[in-house]
Parts: structure tokens; C-alpha cells; sequence
């Protein structure tokens, strides 16, 4: 069967960018069509953005629980079949946790939760349910991280040793000197934006890069947090030590007043038989070091790729693509898991991978508040 | 009124590459919805690809003449108002004519057409019905190529002096060196791919770049082209020297046996007062050059950008768009103009656009098989 | 008076890298004569290169001792005034020691010695002698990087909050992991290379660049170091968190077995007005970041570089220049302090930082092995 | 017998930029030493500077007859061997005519003379005497120049189809818009400069790459030169198609009003097994295209390298060396050639491809002169 996917929408209205990336990645491969949803609280500018969308008013709700109530008496093969969570970070756990009970797929912008012990709650009923469920860590959709993911799996760099991974912005800089600015700024107040700032909304991202392309767990961390200022609660920059099981080490670095840095999160790799290295703001390239060996740089769309990355390239090589086309694979894998086609579990980010983010957060913000020393994440 | 602008698709079927480009580009600003067409000759296949792209039977038609014949039938509020033409080169001027004539505006893909005095032909009818046209040179939507233009527009970097542009691939050269296969690719056929390969394919681009960004006009080509075996009737290797009324000059070297080449479209501009460096392959980035001050390196999505290079960019600095972000700027100023909003020229390339191409490529041609003299283009 | 200054050479016969490297450095502004020396303890090798270069065979002594002892004996315009001491680490100190002693200038290989406490030793004997005396971080005279101090000492980038440096290598992967070979390296043998391999090879080159270009003391450590084999006593791998006494913090990270990596030296420095960005491996550039602003690249050889900057560089920008000239900087350096000239204290490094570095290797070691906990460098 | 090379110096005096690149480079593997020359036409200013050299007064001339009077006087053990002429350009021909005549070995800064008719007369002369003469096309030198000349000679990218060469300056865009200034700058003054600034200069350095990396000999030119301004009598930039005797082509272009551009030469060189590029201004990296395969990034002194490449390179991996070391490295090879040690023709430019270059400019000027026609080279 290969009718469209039904697909609503939660959030994500008006000039909200990252409702535009959840929209143009649902449209790329022609899976899904935006069938309902509530993308603004208030009713009018909801039903105005919508209609623009070119959906029916009999499916743009007043609210979340409207929605789910009148969705779930459709035919099914009229009803709403996924929803992508875009709310603020503290309703994707009510709203994902309902949505689940009520049978909807669920893919969810990350955060997962506000705390990992919700995370797992959520784990526990989808896992129950045997839904899918996607946490759209939006960088693992580059062709060339899905490359990097694989050749490590098949030990072409060998047995790994050490991993250093980044994520810097600066955005904050212009923020952070002013106390006026630093105390009215949501994203370093606890109540909406909880824990961490700097950590729980980038450094996660680093974490999750740095599990997804090693395939190995990191065991404990130790981490060193800047709030800059005494009278800012959240952290602003971290400088995180990372230790696996085995000898293996490594560093994440996030930061949000790395000055004029825009969304530099790089990694690299190093194994016994290589290293590899990857950057978001050129993700078309992909690095590839030996001894004594010239460097090799692949590229994306190229027959040498594995089949995992090339499904993520629509075009030849040499034709850019970027994080609308990397969203765009998520979607698609996500689509494969629904329509039960076979699909790699590379192709989407897990409620595993959410849950594991917000572990790591939890983690780090201890590690700091206990002065620096190792802790270790749950299994 | 902002419902929808109803489009409909010519070509661009399976798995067409010019197909997903276009209805990727199509669906990202939720201004267009794809209403009928015919995406493949053969009606079965025709039909399965319409119908998974979501589309009502009764729009999915046999072939061109019926689409253009029923749709004319429909009401105004109903009938598709913009046709996307992906055919096959030799197509594109009946099937724009006819679109023309029965009051379509008219997407259409480079080249234009397959010579010149079609596309003068093309571009008469179109300025009598005052329909909205746009050829797909795609590169032109890049939000760096806009900020180029605008800042030499703006006199940033002076009075010009200086041009140099390249677009080189390599992709021919696996093809080129043995006799059977060159003598079986359709692009060096000339019954199936018009006078020119290399000039005619990707030489366009390049000259359709430099106008646009110079906003001026190449008054003589010299040209040197090269088809490496004399059993191949077309260019696969051009270097051309190019005049304006001016002391400007320039060069423009395309090439499909630059080996290992992907898509290496590069553009320069020099004047009294900088230059500017643009590349393809890393397309958020613009480089502005001055006499003893330091490199500029400036990005997309910067508040410093004009105003038409951030209408082109969805997402903050540091989140790559590539191509298909590109076209998807083209399409948008195509909705603009047939919504009658307010665009700037900029927004997508033009008839006259499409018609300098042909105009460039003939001549070209010209300048070479009478021993690489100067040959002057139509004004 | 401008007579060249007479150079002695202790160590850097035959083959050796560090050889070449001083002896160029010590003729690129016509200040030095290489005069006599012990190239190599094994005199008939000693004698025959040194001839090569062209010394008279009286200054070709048998070893150090006598070379100390007659030196010592000639007039003062005929003696050697300063010498280079190029011998393996243990040597250092006993050498420079002596050489102060009897009233000779010294240009010290880094790391001045095998303890901080012979480190602090040194010093004293220097301040009381009052002569030049220069440890040869190499980086250090490459014109950026004072370009880069220069640019910070001057506020602009304002006032500092992170810094981030790496200095990456590769070399030790193939040998670590082979039992045989990684114990018959001497670089892992503690006997002759100290109580660290990696952070003392090269992380003290990253510290003595973080404290260089921030113009700040680094007041604590928390390391953790990775041997990879439980039979390795030594070092090849080390993650480093570093604090300020304010608010800044950042990290150190140095590595030998960054598989395929060559000599990956980096340093990021941000403040509230921007962030300075520059890589050893790329010497002449150092990139500019600034809250919405374009990206700037400075050149070596600008006229809009400092002074200071600009006395590094012997040619127009454009051309090239690497590691022999930024070493020839350091002897420019050295050469005016010894002619009492005037000249700038980022010309060369001091005793004092030699010293920092020793304290920083042993303070690195000792929070690595009372389980990564910070510990305080001396003041 | 290894005693180093006594080398005399014409010109480089004072702060000569070309003055302190020989002297550097002649010291760099101590297979020279600085006997006697006339560095200066002004006696004092001459015995003050070689003074400061460590030059013996005897051995300081106050002018060049005197120079090569007194010299062939002496014994042979003692007089110079090698004279390096770094004067003002019309006087190299003189020079270099009058040292073969004396039997010195010669190295000759570029452009070998004024015309085509001096240079043939030298060369004659030359190969008489079998003298060594070496014209310093400076940029040969580098490693990754020598590796790319070395592998398409070895045939790794296969029988070559395309070359594209470019040398970019700005430096005349602020002296050409101003009459006054554009009329008194020697560089566009016949009289001092010869018949040619931009193709003299620096066009010629780019032919000579062109011709040294590929084996190959430019068959014909056609050139079209720009002088921007009617009272300007001197091409300022040049735009020239070059083809070989087989079905490979090219273009050469070179500018010195490519405003904000440093020193930026570059050749691409395409074949039928693949690619290489090479750029002056990051010259220790090398790029091999290939079909189908990753890019690969060669780097100077990796063991992967050629034997002669690696000859050039001083230091591992990773520490980069600069135009210093690339003329240290062509004046090794001149010492090999004088003392009869086995060299490759590649280590130094002959006085044939100064022949070449001074063709070169000639035929440039005659193709632009005569319309932009082509023009055939000597043979």
C-alpha cells in the first residue's frame, strides 16, 4: 500500500522555523500529507495558518486534547496516523505520553522530556505499545554522518581510542553581558528551560553524535560548567571529560558564548586503523585519516558510499544538500518504520537516543554541582 | 488571497532527479499544490506516479495536449494556473508555446529551448500575454548568489573590470574514451541534445551567471572548444574569452572531462574597489576581497545580508541549505509574481534569460568552427 | 655595532630536524655566525660535520666541558656569546646551567629541563646573571600568532571567557599497539623522557600558546591522561580541563595517537567583543569572528597587521611562509636583547615560560594520578 | 670534496626582498658560502651592507666589470663559482652573457633577459661553455609541485586532455585608476620593463608550471590582454587560450588587477586516469581527483611522496614550509649540478625554460596585438 501518510502536527506555527523543517522534511519524499494539528494556542492564528497550509477546518483543533479525542473516532484509515511534537520542551512528555495511549506514532523534537525519569516513563509505554517513535536529533539525517556511523561499524578505522567532539555558538555573547538581558531571557530560566541551557539544548546534540557514530556507550562523565555570571542559574559553556568502558576517552565541548561561532559542532574519531572527521557546517565531507597515508575526503551522493548513506542523497555529487534534506531522511526512515517496510535503525533517532540525552544532562549537571567529579550514566 | 497556486507537472516522473528538485522546491513555502499533469509517457506509469504523489485521477492525463485541452475547460478557480516543464530539451518550445498560448505561466528548464530564434519566438508570445515565465538556471537561487548581485548592483565593489567563471565536471570522461560508448550517449548526440554538449549544458549557466551578477551584458564570445575524438560531433571541453562594451573582460571555462569534477561552478568578480568569490559546491559562503584589508568571509542568514539574500535562507547562520533550498527561492519568487505580489527581478531568472542562453550557446558554436574568432552577441 | 653575533652549538649533528631548523633560523637576518660547538658526542662525526659547515677546526671541541673551558679562555670579541643547546631533554639542565654560569647567553630546546625544580633553579642563576636566555617554543614566532597576542593584548576581541586548544598528533598509533614496539620507544621509556610523554612533548607547546596569546596565567588543572596499555607507563593522550582565577575557563587537549593526524596545533580564544581563531598547520591566516559580522581573515604581511606581526614576515603577502621562518623570528628576537636592542617581550620566550611549563607537566601528572581532581599551578 | 660553494651576489642589497630570499635560501642546506658582490650601484651603501653580510672588503667590488676582472684572477680554489644576478631585468643579459664568457656558473632571477633573441644568444653561449645555469622560477621548489610534476610523468593521471592555470595579483588596482600614478610606475613603463607587465611578470611563472608539470610543450597562444586605460601602453591582465600539439587545451590566465587577490596561482591538470591541483598559497598540499573515488589530499613530506619531492622537505609531516624553503631547495640542486652530484632536471629551472618563457611573452603579445590570433611557439 502506498497511500500518504497521515500526519499531524503539534506547534510549529506562524513564522516557528522549525515548523518549516518538520513540513518541507514530511514533504520530500512524498510519504506524508499534513492531514490536522494545533500549531498556535491561540484559535484564530491556529486556524488562519492552517487553512494557509491547505488543510481542512474540520481538522485544525482548538486544542491537543480536542484533537486526540476527535482523531481517535475516525475510520483508520481516516485518522491522524503520526504526530510530530513541536511545543515548548516541557508538553513533549504530556503530549507524547497521551498520544501514545491513543495509538498515534510520535516523532518528537528534542529534548525528549524535562527530566530523564519522565524519558523513561515515556520508554516504558511505547515499548509497551510497539509504536514508532522518533526524537529528531535533526544532524544524524547528513548522508555523510550515516557514512561515518557505518564505516566505523564495519571497522575501517579499527577498534576506537579516542573521540573529541564540539558544538559551539556564540549566540549568546550579545546576551549574557547585560543583567537586564541575561535575567529575561527564557532560555536561561529554569522554570522553562530546565536544568541546563547550554548543555540540554546543544551539548545533547554533541552526546548523541558522539553514541550514534562510535556505537559505543559512555560510561561517566566529569564536567565543568560556566554560568560566566553569579547571578545566572544556567550553564552557558561546558567542558565535559568523557570515559567508556574500555580505554577509550574522549571530550564533548558546547558552548553558547563561543563568540561569532554560528552551529560548529564538529567530531572526530580516532581508532586503531584511523581516524574520521566530520563538520555540520560543511556536512557534505566526510575525512578520512591513516599513517602515512594521504587524506581522503568523501563526498556525498558517490558510489563509493555505503547504501544507508546514499539513500539519504537525492541528488548527484557535487549538488549540495543541507539540514532541510538531512530532517528529509528522518522523515523518510520514519515513514519506513510505519508502513513496516525494512529500514536500518540508523535512519531515525530513538526514544532510546532521548532517553539516553536526557541522562547525559542530568549527569553533567551533577558531575558540576558535586565539584567536578566522575558520574556515571545509568545503563 | 492566499489559497494555493494550482501546478501542474510535465515530465519528472520515477525517478527523475529534475523531478523531485522541482516538487521539493514546490512544496517549501506552502505556496504551491501540485493539481495534475503528465509526468511520464507511458500512461500506466503516468498514472502509479501521479497517484502516489496524491493526485485525483481525473487530473492525471494521457498525454500534454489532452491536459492543456481539459484543463482549459475548467473554471478559473479550479484550472491549473502554472505549468512546470521537465521534458526533454527539443520539447520545451512547443509545450511552453502551447502553455503560453492557452494562458499557463510556464516553469521552465533550461535550456530554453534548442535554438535561438524558438526562444525570440517564445519570448514574443510571452510579452504579449503578459504571463509570468521563468527558466530554472537554479544556482541563481542560492541566498549568496543574491547577495552578490545586489552588492555589485550596489556599486560595493566598484566600477568592473574583471570576470572569471568555470564550471567544471568530470562526469564525461569515463564515457568519452572509448568509442561505443560515446557514440551511444544521447548528450553527444546532436539529433538529441542540440548543437552543443558542454556549452550548451552547463557553459549556459555560467554565462547566465555572470550576466546576472554583473548586471551587465557579454558583447563578444571567442571561443576554443574541444571534443578530444574526431568521431565525436560535440563540444565536451570549452574555454571562452569574453568582451563587454567595456574595458571588462573575462573568461568562462567549462568542462565535462575535468576529471574527478563534480559540480564545480565558480564565479569572480573583480572591480575598482573588491572582488567577490562565489563556489557551488559551498554555497553559504561569499567572499569579499579589497585591496589591503582582510579577507571577508560572509554567510547566509546574517542580519547583515541584504534583504533579498535573507528572504532566501529559512534558518538561522550555520544551518547549511543547499539546492534544493535553492530552487525552492525560485519557486517562491515565481509565486509572487503570479500572485502579482511584489518581487524584485532577482527572485528568478526570466524569458530573456533563457533567450541570452540560446543567443550565448549559438554563438559560441559559431565563434569556434570559424577558427576561434570574435563573434558578437544579439543586443 | 653590527657584527654578528657568535653562535655555539651544542647537539644537532648529522641528520638531526632540530639541527637544520636552528641553523637556518640563525642565518635568515645575517645576525648569527655559527662559530664552533659538539654537534655529536662521538667526535670524529663531530668533527667531520661540523667542518662541513664550515668551522674551523679549534672551535670543534670533543665535548662540552672543554668547549665551556676554552671558550671561556678567548678574548671577548672572540668568544662565543650565546649558545643553542640542542641536546636530549636530561641535558638541558646541566648544560644551560653551566653555560649561565660562565657568562654565555642561551637559547634552550623546550622543555628547559626534567623538573620544575631545576626549571626554578635555572631561573634563578638567569635573573642574577642577568643574560638573555630563550626557550624555543617554536609556534610562538609565527607572525600570527603575535599578530593574534597583539590583537588581545589590545582588547579587541575584549575581555576574555573561554579558550580552546588542541594540539593533535598521530605518530605514536602505529607503535602503541604492539607490546614489543611500544617498549623499546624511548619517548614512552620514563628513564629518558620524564614523568610524561605526551603533555610534556607537546601539551606544554598548547599551555605555553594558551598563556602566550591570552596574556593570562592558567591557575589550576584537572587531567585526565590515557597510557591505553596497562604496560605503558607514559602518557600518549591527554584531556585537560584548565581555569583562570576569573571566570574564564576552557581546555587543553593533546594527543599522539590521533590516528593520521600530523601536527594539529589550535587555539580559540573568545571574549565579549569576539573570538581569534588560528592553526599551526596553516600558519598564515588567523580568522576574526564577531557577533553578526562577516568572518574576517587576516594575512600575514598586511599592512594591517601590528608591528610586531609584520617584523615576521620578509615577504609581500601571498608568499608563504612556515616553520624555519617563525624560528628565524625567535633568533631575530633573541639577537636584539643580546645587542641590547630594543625589541618586544613576545619576540621570544623567556626562561619564565619554560619554567610555567615545567609546572604544568608535573601539576598535569599529579591530578591525573590523585584521580582528576584540580590542582593549583604555582604562581 | 664537500667545502661549500663560493657564491657571488649582483644586486639584492639593502631591504631587496629578492635579496634576502637568495641569501636565506643559499644558506639553507650550508652547501653555500657568501664570498663577494656588488650588492648596491652606490659604492657606500654596497661595502656598508656586504659588510654586514661578514664579507671581506676584498672581496666587496664597486661595480661588476670590476667584479668579474678581479675575481678570474684568482686561483681556482679561491675565486667565486656561482654568481647570482638579482638586478633590474634589462640587466641580465649583460651579466649573465659576461660571467658564462669568464666560466662562472650562473643563477638568474626571472625574466632570463628582454627579448627572445638575448635569451637564444645566452643559451648558446651556455651550452658552449656547459656551464650550470639555473633561472629561479621560485615557486618549482615546493614539495607538492615536484610530487605533481613527478606522477603525471609516471603516468598516474594518464594521458593528459585539459590544463587550467591562473596567477591572480590585485597589487596594480590602486596605482591604475589614477593617471598620474599609472604613468609613473616603472612596472608600466617599456622603457624599464620590457614589452610586457602582467604576461612578463608573472604570466610567465604561470606558463613555466604549466609546462614543467605536464611534460609538455604549448604548441600556440591566443591572448587577450587588457590595459584598462588608452594611455596605459602596458597589459595589466591577460586572458590566453594555450593548446599543445595533441587534442589538449588550456587556458593561462594571469592579472594584477584582480582586485584583493594576493599571490594566487594555481593549476589544475586533467587526464584521463584523473586530476591534480595545486595551489601557491597553501603549497604543501596536494589534490588527486580521480573518477568515482574520495578526493585525496596529498601533504609534503609523508613517506607516500616521490624521492624527489621528499628531498624537499626538511621536517615531517605537518610543519609547513614555505617560498623560502622552495628556493632553498632549487638552489640545492644547483650545488649537486656544480659539484657533479646526480641531480633532477626537475630540481632547478634551466636556461631553456627561461628561453621558453621569453617565447612565451613575445607570442602573447604578438596574438593580442595582431587581434587575438593564434601564434605558434618556437620549437
Amino acid at each position: 500500500m502506498n497511500k500518504k501518510i497521515r500526519l499531524g502536527i503539534l506547534g510549529g506555527g506562524g513564522d516557528s522555523l522549525i515548523g518549516v523543517l518538520h513540513r518541507v522534511a514530511s514533504s520530500m519524499f512524498d510519504r506524508y500529507e499534513i492531514i490536522g494539528g494545533v500549531f498556535n494556542p491561540n484559535y484564530d492564528e491556529n486556524l488562519s495558518f492552517a487553512k494557509k497550509l491547505g488543510l481542512k477546518e474540520s481538522r485544525i483543533y482548538k486544542d491537543f486534547e480536542t484533537m486526540v479525542d476527535q482523531e481517535s473516532k475516525l475510520n483508520s484509515d481516516e485518522r491522524i496516523e503520526v504526530v510530530s511534537v513541536l511545543t515548548p520542551n516541557f508538553l513533549h512528555y504530556p503530549m507524547a505520553k497521551k498520544l501514545l495511549e491513543n495509538n498515534f506514532h510520535v516523532i518528537c523534537e528534542k529534548p525528549l522530556t524535562t527530566t530523564y525519569k519522565e524519558a523513561l516513563d515515556l520508554k516504558k509505554i511505547q515499548s509497551e505499545k510497539k509504536l514508532v517513535f522518533a526524537v529528531t536529533y535533526t544532524y544524524t539525517g547528513y548522508p555523510m554522518v550515516r557514512q561515518m556511523t557505518k564505516m566505523i561499524a564495519d571497522g575501517v578505522i579499527g577498534k576506537l581510542h579516542k573521540v573529541d567532539a564540539q558544538y559551539l555558538q556564540g549566540w549568546l555573547n550579545p546576551v549574557i553581558h547585560e543583567k537586564e538581558k541575561r535575567n529575561s531571557t527564557w532560555r536561561l530560566n529554569p522554570e522553562k528551560s530546565g536544568i541546563s541551557c547550554c548543555v540540554g539544548d546543544i551539548g545533547t546534540h554533541a552526546f548523541n553524535m558522539v553514541e550514534l557514530v562510535t556505537g559505543m556507550k559512555v560510561k561517566s562523565v566529569l564536567a565543568d560548567l560556566n554560568t560566566l555570571y553569579a547571578d545566572n542559574p544556567m550553564d552557558v559553556d561546558a567542558n565535559i571529560l568523557i570515559q567508556f568502558s574500555t580505554n577509550m576517552k574522549g571530550t564533548i565541548r558546547s558552548s553558547q558564548i563561543a563568540t561569532g561561532e554560528e552551529n560548529n559542532l564538529r567530531i572526530s574519531v580516532y581508532g586503531e586503523k584511523g581516524g574520521l572527521k566530520w563538520e555540520q557546517e560543511n556536512p557534505n565531507y566526510l575525512y578520512h585519516l591513516k599513517d602515512d597515508a594521504p587524506l581522503q575526503v568523501l563526498k556525498s551522493g558517490h558510489g563509493y558510499n555505503n547504501e544507508i548513506s546514499l539513500d539519504g542523497t537525492k541528488l548527484p555529487p557535487g549538488h549540495p544538500e543541507g539540514i532541510f534534506d538531512s530532517m528529509g531522511n528522518i522523515y523518510k526512515g520514519v515513514a519506513r518504520a510505519i508502513r513496516q517496510e525494512s529500514f536500518a535503525s540508523e535512519e531515525f533517532p530513538s526514544i532510546e537516543d532521548g532517553v539516553r540525552g536526557m541522562d547525559f544532562i542530568e549527569k553533567t549537571v551533577e558531575s558540576n554541582s558535586k565539584g567536578n567529579v566522575w558520574v556515571e550514566l545509568n545503563k
